[in-house]
């Protein structure tokens, strides 16, 4: 592996804290031993009156930045390559922040939603694809299994039937001979959950990959096309819906998995935000008057987006009522909001 | 603040990915207007042939260091002050890496029980103080409400109610009119909890703080010492523990909240195994025949940990048969394992 291997470590001298100090004193005489039992060529640099900053390049291409802010902040970065073995460092198990690994042919850092730094115990890419509409990737992490991930969003784990459950009702609904409409869903963890309660009911494109990875997720209802009690449909959600309103069909579940409320915060101008207010308003045409319209929303911190997403639905060709919940997706590392709409 | 913000970027330019290419197209722009709108003092360092090592110091002790290393990954480090405004970078919207956030007084970092960093959404420090046995912090976070740090590590948030729920059997029990022991549960969640099905209890040792910040998880249950089916002992568990098998009591159930288990793998050695041992084989002792021991284990990950605790479990002078069960923890960011025991 081509990794570079990242220690970072923070000291601050004006407030010394009992944690701070003992990990300085752990890690400390391992970057001394670092510095000395080789000839590091040393610069010192002039940062015109914004403290000290030294910079040390060693043998195997180790890098040392040591910096002494003039209020006492004390930052050290160390970087190696992934192959080259500092015991020390290692072995200072109080250090503060682990390790980053960068450059890692196997990335273990993907974001939340919120914009958090999260890394996850990714070992292993199972399944790598560009398709027409996104990158498509399945990751293998020891604790949730495999994890399918959009775009570079963290999209749906095996472990994670909390969202599944979420995004159905909670055990709240009685699907059995229902009529159904799944918008997105492609991982197949909606289908496979409602197959069980016999409903009539339509999916639509299939996530290539899920079916041979996300086993744990879809069962086996994506290996073909039709089952006793639902079919999919390989075809774009936007013209099935207008032609649904057309022949005057009607749902009793629209459950729309197709994507998370956009984070951007300009609707007017967001491609994006016109997408959702669209099928937004198809699939509420599409809902019987005592019908249910089930979707993800997003981070419950993303508190401007559930907004606007709020304000959206007070805004629909035929007027709904609404609730959301917070629920706790295992993979997702943060709490996650799910709306449920109905005619008014 | 004196945080200082820093930003990574990583490039593989031997394998350019679609993601990294759309990264680098935008991040570079802003770093190079960063280089030029300001007299940097550039150092290139020999390297010893590992590369292409360059540092660049600029106003207001900007910090940045470029390397190429030599299989064709970039590495690009910005450093600068909380207050030192670089809009460009701000606005790179898909940078790869959050900005890390160095020194802050609020420290956002608390990486999980099998060594991963993760950030918190942590806007507040609302309790801090040592103790006699340990630093206890209650953290505010924006979706996990106030959260318990013990020594450093995540212990409770008020969002955590699967914690208190797996610790209690999740549901399975029925503790009306049962004579429960609790060791630990300081937070008050696993009391609050227990309380609304009226057993007979004993617990020890409140944390400080808890009562005050803990709120929605302990509700008024620490404001006094004893209520109508509770009490609190504020003593050491163990001399607690050796009365009890003096002098013959036995409890319905034993939840030992006191600690998760040891990360260390030298169990001979490693003064917390011991304790561990010690409670463990006082605890089961004062278990009645027909009674259950509930504790919680690790992290999933710590596999290794996970089975010599499992082995601690063959060794008891009383034999015991167990389960486990693998619980999300919303904010402890990793699935968490539960133990139930129980005399042969």
């Amino acid at each position: 592996d081509m990794a570079v291997r990242h220690y970072t470590l923070d000291i601050n001298l004006s407030t010394p804290g009992k944690m701070l100090g003992k990990s300085l004193q752990k890690l400390l005489p391992g970057l001394l031993s670092i510095f000395h039992e080789q000839e590091l060529s040393e610069t010192i640099h002039d940062t015109n009156g914004h403290g000290y900053l030294a910079t040390f390049v060693g043998k195997n291409g180790r890098l040392v930045v040591l910096r002494v802010h003039s209020h006492g902040l004390v930052t050290i970065d160390l970087q190696c390559h992934e192959d080259d073995n500092i015991a020390q460092l290692d072995n200072v198990s109080d250090q503060k922040l682990p390790v980053l690994v960068r450059g890692a042919k196997v990335d273990r850092y993907w974001p939340t939603a919120d914009g958090r730094l999260v890394e996850y115990d990714i070992d292993e890419v199972v399944y790598e694809e560009d398709s027409a509409y996104q990158n498509i990737k399945i990751l293998h992490s020891r604790q949730y299994g495999n994890i399918l991930v959009l775009d570079g969003d963290v999209n749906l784990a095996e472990s994670d039937l909390a969202y599944t459950q979420a995004i159905t009702g909670n055990g709240r609904e009685n699907y059995a001979g229902k009529e159904v409409l799944i918008l997105g869903g492609g991982d197949g963890g909606i289908l496979a959950e409602l197959v069980k309660q016999k409903p009539k009911m339509v999916t639509m494109k299939v996530i290539d990959g899920c079916k041979m990875y996300m086993r744990r997720t879809c069962g086996n209802t994506l290996d073909k096309l039709r089952g006793d009690c639902y079919q999919i449909l390989i075809e774009d959600c936007v013209p099935l819906l207008k032609k649904y309103v057309q022949e005057g069909r009607t749902f009793d579940y629209v459950i729309n998995d197709l994507t998370a409320i956009p984070i951007s915060t300009s609707p007017e101008e967001d491609s994006m935000w016109e997408f959702l207010r669209l099928i937004l308003d198809l699939s509420v045409r599409v809902l019987h008057p005592k019908g249910k319209y089930f979707t993800q929303g997003n981070s419950v911190n993303l508190k401007e987006a559930l907004s606007l997403y709020e304000e959206q639905l007070g805004r629909l060709s035929c007027p709904v009522d609404f609730r959301k919940e917070v629920v706790c997706v295992p993979s997702y590392l943060e709490q996650w909001v799910f709306y449920t709409a109905w005619k008014k």
